[in-house]
């Protein structure tokens, strides 16, 4: 087991990595001294595959356990289900003292983030993510939340978890289609923060792909450290952590323009990433050698780097992304990457360029 | 204008009370360094009184502003509102850098300041208060949320203002059932905090009800400091804080069995209160003497002290307590006064005696 510290003072925590950790679940818990009563929070996909052994792992060390099952998929990461959960939790009779886990992947971390962070001012949360997706990125650094009409994310809260445990066998039975989409964070990191890696995961991507423990292992810690290290410097995104963002900017709002139907967030961001590394070479010289490595690491891990857009759609896109919380005075702006390995945020992109940009792969 | 620091690191913040405070509010928040766009959530009873001279103040010191009413009363301290809240937020196009201005009493301020905490993860707040009750009591401290069916403000989050402007000229217009209501969270302070702030309401209650401004400015001043002070040492409640809830436990518990319908907050507490005193005679020694004057200032304050409860109703409200967010392994505990000008938190009671205490004031 591999474990990565999160040093935020008295709200850090620890990542711990390895295989069959969700046995552990009741000791991890008890020693963070929660409370007696939890409530396991997971999906219809993922609470008949894992539920039952979390639960049982739970009850096993003291804890009163129930388990919430949610619609799978991104439509739950909405204040209807918000709603839902809250009444339950009442139901329940939850205490300050009782603590959320989420089982699962994104949505599931970010919707049950979001509830303990509001349900009686805040409880206490752990993280389990079951997606690759997950556990390299979102159940890491505390930004939890839901999404509105108007966009994707637009109501949440920095709310810490206060133990992530990525158990890697939870990702054996992960489905193609959602295993691929969580390398695109992966490949996210090597861009954004460590050439190193980019270099590995164009060398071990086969590797990967076949989910071989040891290399899954090397990358999912090394993607965790990374985003530790940045949550770190920058808790609440005043400036660094944005770096974190690219390929989201086009990503999320390719989401919000498909209702969060067509697209997984990794390949959304995917396109983002191709368009964010097109418009790298043209504001900040990233030369296009590395933009094309970039694009070709994405295509050989299965995940689209173009979409196309017809008027309408390019100016409903262009609405969504004025709606990002990265807007400031109105200007939209962009995480490019001078290089492969290092990003910089807060750039001010015009939106011709982008729709240039767009068009061109389209 | 009197000045009040609430000492909390670099999430520290000033009370300002003073009169004709409104007209300065764009100063004041042009000093805090806000964005430049605004938004004021009102209800339906605050906004026509004030709303256009706040606007008019924040535009006059280069903000765009808009105004949105939301309905009075308890009601709208709902998901639903907070939801239609932030559909025009996303609509105004609020950027990270925006805040929200909570113009009227305390459930403004509460569903205001929940709505900041939670839109794009958390912009900017600050607190104007109409109300007395809000002035002394609910702007003050960061505490912010909504009801649910099932309880009230069982979701929300410590949030905390940049400024709190206490304009006491808002305080004319104020209907003196509300001001009454007001006067609840006033003696509350007397009894937990201050044995001469007491002294001084029995001796300038007359002036206090007749709102002369001079008596008003030095008592809510007061108030402010108190709670200013427990909310210094303990933010997010894991202790000392819970003092402020004195009255509390039963009153919250009438309000969600009246469907917030019947009873003002204040109202409901003055029952509570006077609840706390018999109990703190029983568990505390509080004086009899102590807890018929508690009781008598309540009532000259022309504030309710009793309720009458059949089987039924006492069910629910013994229900209702359980679902407190004090609540601790199932207990439910009460915050008691030994004195007048002390309190205790913590203090569990058996339901009997909470079922004693207020069939005998029945």
């Amino acid at each position: 087991m591999r474990a990565i510290d999160v040093s935020l003072g008295n709200r850090g925590y620890q990542i711990k990595i390895g295989t069959g950790l969700l046995g552990r679940l009741g000791r991890e818990c008890a020693a963070l001294g929660l409370g007696r009563r939890g409530v396991i929070i997971s999906d219809r996909n993922v609470a008949p595959r894992f539920g039952p052994a979390a639960r049982q792992a739970l009850r096993q060390a003291g804890f009163e356990c129930e388990l919430l099952t949610v619609l799978a998929g991104e439509t739950a990461k909405s204040l209807k289900t918000v709603r839902a959960c809250y009444d339950q939790l009442a139901a329940l009779r939850l205490e300050r003292s009782s603590f959320i886990l989420a089982l699962g992947g994104g949505v599931v971390g970010d919707l049950a983030g979001f509830v303990a962070a509001t349900y009686l001012r805040g409880i206490g949360f752990v993280q389990a993510p079951t997606t690759l997706l997950a556990q390299v990125d979102s159940s890491v650094g505390g930004k939890v939340g839901v999404n509105l009409k108007a966009g994707k994310n637009l109501v949440g809260a920095f709310y810490q978890p206060r133990l992530v445990l990525c158990d890697l066998e939870t990702l054996a039975s992960l489905p193609e289609r959602e295993f691929r989409a969580g390398l695109a964070e992966v490949i996210k990191y090597g861009v954004i923060g460590d050439a190193g890696l980019f270099g590995r995961l164009e060398r071990d991507l086969p590797a990967l792909l076949r989910r071989e423990p040891a290399t899954l292992a090397a990358v999912v810690a090394r993607c965790c450290q990374l985003k530790a290290q940045v949550v770190s410097q920058d808790e609440t995104e005043g400036g660094l952590r944005a770096i974190l963002n690219f390929g989201h900017t086009v990503g999320h709002a390719l989401e919000a323009i498909s209702r969060y139907g067509k697209f997984l967030h990794g390949e959304a961001i995917a396109i983002g990433q191709a368009a964010a590394a097109s418009l790298s070479t043209r504001q900040l010289g990233l030369p296009q050698s590395q933009a094309a490595r970039i694009q070709t690491l994405l295509e050989r891990a299965g995940l689209p780097t173009r979409v196309s857009l017809n008027a309408r759609q390019w100016e409903q896109l262009l609405s969504a992304m004025k709606l990002d919380k990265k807007v400031s005075g109105g200007e939209i702006r962009f995480v490019l990457a001078p290089r492969i390995g290092e990003a910089r945020f807060g750039q001010e992109v015009p939106a011709a360029m982008i729709q240039q940009v767009l068009l061109q792969e389209s």
